[in-house]
């Protein structure tokens, strides 16, 4: 026999399937749900059904948001000429939790793949192509993760945006707290070549 | 301004208090939910729902069921004059998973822990002097994790029952300072037949 009922295996099963818990964290977060069952579980249900009823991608930029258009693309503030380019909404909100980027962003969507079949295409590239000229942007800022896929999208970005506006990327280096002895060649070697006078 | 719109802030907020989960892991599970809106999302949401409204402890053992009694305490298969006793409810679906005990099972609900004010009566154990009785009960198997207020209780019991039925507590298998729900199969059955007479 199944160790709990159907419902209760229903909702470990659905639940391991989230990143960062298994099977066995699920059936823990599960008994724990209901012990919280009036404090946690209702309300999480409640959530949930609320966010599957109302989150979609903002029509501009790609975000995650409730209406039409994105806080940060509905801002009039924020429209200062600079766009930043992310992969994901995660890195969208990284970037939001630093507090120091005051422009609009363009969420990408992923990077550009050969081993994945991603062409520009399937990115949200075209748009961004669209926007720079629409929205008399000046500087596009890549975001991009420092991976080989990231690289080379951003490199596609430049050659894509050439003569439209200015593109810079962000400054990779030692990250603040970090220790040389723990960072790989490629870190120090970045450093190194963009080292600045004191 | 707050990274995401209210209704995604909420979900994070009640996704990171679920045991496994911090504020960063919540929010990377709410970004993948909302992904997966349709695939995981809504069905989660309509789970939870349904364990909140049918998830309810079995008025017999304390395990958690949909019914008024649990399928355990339900099957008369399983009324073989043994009652395994545990602390929890994860601990009851450790011993099934292991699939070598045939009886009935006395779910606690924690451990006698003087420090913590639990005494006897916050327990589920004047029911389990009660049941001893009712049910014809000639041998209480003690599951309790190898933990002090484990073996505590494990006494305690043992001298509640002296005399009404004989008490045996899972064999020193089980890894001291170790708790059930995170035990191999393996070790619960040898640990299961290598059980001694208080």
């Amino acid at each position: 026999m199944s160790q709990a009922p159907r419902e209760i295996e229903t909702l470990i099963d659905l639940m391991a399937r989230l990143p960062g818990l298994g099977p066995r964290s699920a059936r823990r977060a599960v008994l724990y749900l209901i012990r919280k069952r009036g404090l946690l579980l209702r309300p999480l249900a409640e959530a949930m059904q609320a966010v599957a009823d109302s989150a979609r991608e903002c029509v501009v930029c790609g975000n995650v948001t409730t209406g039409e258009v994105c806080e940060i693309c509905s801002s009039e503030k924020r429209a200062n000429g600079t766009l930043c380019v992310v992969e994901d909404v995660a890195d969208l909100w990284a970037m939001e939790r630093a507090g120091v980027f005051s422009g609009r962003y363009h969420v990408l969507g992923g990077t550009l793949s050969a081993l994945d079949g991603v062409g520009p295409e399937e990115l949200r590239l075209p748009k961004l192509v669209q926007r720079v000229a629409d929205e008399g942007i000046t500087e596009v800022i890549l975001a991009l993760n420092a991976t080989i896929d990231g690289q080379t999208t951003a490199h596609y970005i430049a050659d894509e945006l050439e003569g439209r506006c200015s593109v810079t990327s962000l400054a990779q280096g030692v990250p603040i707290g970090g220790e040389l002895d723990y960072l790989d060649e490629g870190t120090i070697t970045a450093a190194l070549k963009a080292r600045k006078a004191l």
